[in-house]
């Protein structure tokens, strides 16, 4: 693609890909100046085509399939920004790399799970798969791992990878609301689904990050194990405030790491220490830490979602297409990427922090210790909280390290305890 | 350079080459697997055969003249680790790119001084001039601003960028020790130079990857024009201890921006807040802040230093060249890179931190504050801590938002008072 223009397509244009179009639309000449590349906005299509959006849209490039686009137009880059793991998005991806068709999505649900498959058509038709924006759009996370820091030994990358979990759990410290009050905020604000934050909420977007961010930096395919999936739909304010009082702060970690040799990674809101630098990364704000070697301990810090990040990343990814460098999407040839093996989770071992509302009655706490004691759980610390009103109490029980399977045992055995009158809430400790 | 061998010279064998050497022998399958080339290090060269290494060195392929391996030997790529800013280091590195070899190095001295001049050569010659390791070893912060935020529109960069002094600043505050005791450590440990750690301590080694960040951030010429540039030499256990009493650390902080299209850059000890961020980078971590539209505010972190977190950098431009992304080593044609206009650093305004030896008889905070009146700087808070042996005090000031031209006149005023015994200390609020 020497001199003559590249053709674009941009397909779906909800609140990210509409912002995307306005600066392919408003960055050309800095495009130009910057790779010698002249684009050209060939076609966009979307659901609908008459909805009110913030960037007006030129219509008469619309195509009502994006199918037809791939068929008819000659396209050279298409991003994909409608954002299903299957279905539609996967169909116009799969069908433009075979065409021999750069791909940029963000879409982080396609690429955890068909990642392996759609790099491997990237790869055999020789044409880039870019996903920069899927993790942590703002924070160019991907590139720092695949070319930055791409000869260091990394056996582990953690971080705050999900915007509205931390946002809401940032505003209820803040405000002393309930999560259900500060969840409707994030949604008038943006920054959580306004139909289904369900993905957020239960740290499956968070894991998919994981995913993407384990087979990067361990140079493995994407792991289909089941693993810790925890999110923050339990957690109450009673807990932030506690937790304060401790001196901690409660997070939504993703964390992915080698134990020798075996893959092991989770997502779980995790008790971080105040002055810690985690637990000062507050509000929509995500941030990544690589450990590895030589280079030791790298922190990116950066606003994890909206659209403007993501379009910063989207074009970082567009210029890398444009500068000519054609890369293996993982950072190295699929044949050599091997599946990994996985760490048995049930042997990893935390301390944690748990919470009962029991009933305020003689005998109770004993019960309770009891159980601990019965999976060999040691105690380091326990507080007791009265609800006279309710005739009940919080008892919070913060255990020195635990082994995963004794803690899965000790709250299977809390269900049948008839003095613990909800759902314990446990929070692990990092 | 498809299937043949490349051939690789590493110049200059001193800590940090000598570890680059090690990470290239021990690192040559996965680069293999990376980028699908072989490396051979072809010649080595230093002002020392035998002098004692971390890492012991092939012998057999030393040359003792650096430009007899350009002359003799068929090289790709080039490593200078001589670190001048002129001199040998100089002449190696424009040998090297105008015989079509590509050249990497971590020697800020050099290109903030030529590099507009070598980059020129290396487009001329279409080869690559690579540079990550100069600015923030362990943060690829270079190619952050090159790639990850490449259409960006960056207006403010900013942070610590001499792992030397913000060890020495951190160390003075843990251990309440001297400047010159904790210097005296910090040598030891390897942190500062043995010989001459006047250019880190003077803010020049800070200033030089400023200016390298300028022309990156804003696409601009390296800039040759004066600023402020302070170093820590000044600073005593007593000003440390008075910030910490106001809520403040001193940070030597770099900071470049565009301020109404005029760069304004400059290094110099500031007071920031123990709560922000930059307050909690301590030891010989490097921060950098990047400010731009639309991504918001993004943060890099990593170790600054040392032979790891230079050849972090060094591999990773390595792998760049072997990939095969030939760049503008400035992210855009030389041709277009405009001279910057200078800010005129006299119409800054910052508070300010002041603090005065004086000799402790009637009349004295009086005459000072008078000079603060008559240069229109007003106080904010006075502080006076007596020191009854010396019979002496010290008087500290904070001021409300001064012009610098102002601020200049009155440490001027300051010469002429006869009871101010001491060279003042002047510390910016950020």
């Amino acid at each position: 693609m020497t001199n003559k223009k590249i053709n674009i397509a941009v397909i779906g244009l909800g609140q990210i890909g509409n912002y995307l179009l306005n600066e392919l639309n408003t960055k050309k000449n800095d495009i130009e100046l910057k790779t010698g590349r002249k684009i050209h906005i060939a076609a966009i299509s979307a659901k609908s085509k008459n909805k009110k959006r913030r960037f007006k849209i030129n219509k008469s490039i619309f195509v009502k399939n994006p199918l037809d686009i791939i068929k008819k137009k000659k396209i050279d880059i298409l991003f994909e920004a409608i954002g299903q793991s299957d279905g539609i998005s996967k169909k116009v991806v799969e069908t433009a790399l075979k065409n021999r068709i750069h791909v940029i999505t963000p879409n982080k649900a396609l690429i955890s799970k068909h990642g392996d498959y759609l790099s491997n058509l990237a790869e055999k038709n020789k044409v880039n798969l870019e996903f920069e924006a899927s993790v942590a759009g703002g924070i160019p996370i991907l590139r720092t791992i695949k070319e930055g820091l791409a000869t260091n030994k990394l056996h582990k990358v953690y971080g705050i990878l999900n915007g509205t979990c931390n946002y809401i759990l940032s505003e209820m410290e803040k405000t002393k609301d309930s999560f259900s009050s500060v969840l409707k905020k994030a949604q008038i604000l943006g920054y959580a689904e306004p139909g289904n934050p369900k993905l957020d909420l239960n740290g499956y977007d968070a894991f998919a990050k994981v995913r993407i961010l384990s087979s990067l930096a361990f140079n493995k395919r994407i792991s289909n194990k089941k693993c810790i999936m925890e999110g923050i739909e339990n957690i109450e304010y009673k807990d932030i405030e506690i937790a304060s009082q401790l001196n901690f702060r409660i997070k939504l970690l993703g964390i992915t790491e080698l134990i020798n040799g075996k893959l092991f990674e989770r997502v779980h809101p995790t008790l971080v220490k105040k002055d810690s630098y985690i637990g000062n990364v507050n509000g929509v704000m995500n941030a990544v830490i690589v450990n590895g070697h030589p280079v030791g301990e790298s922190v990116l810090q950066g606003e994890g979602a909206g659209p403007g990040a993501t379009s910063s990343a989207l074009m970082s990814d567009l210029l890398s297409i444009l500068r000519g460098n054609i890369k293996y999407p993982f950072g190295l040839p699929n044949f050599k990427r091997k599946y990994p093996i996985s760490y048995n989770d049930k042997n990893s071992s935390n301390s944690l922090y748990i919470r009962l509302e029991v009933r305020d009655k003689p005998g109770v706490l004993s019960g309770i210790t009891k159980l601990l004691a019965n999976n060999r759980i040691s105690i380091e610390r326990v507080i007791q909280i009265p609800d006279h009103k309710k005739k009940s109490a919080s008892i919070v029980i913060i255990t020195h390290k635990a082994i995963e399977s004794k803690s899965q045992k000790l709250i299977n055995s809390f269900k049948k305890n008839i003095n613990i009158l909800k759902k314990p809430v446990l929070i692990r400790l990092f």
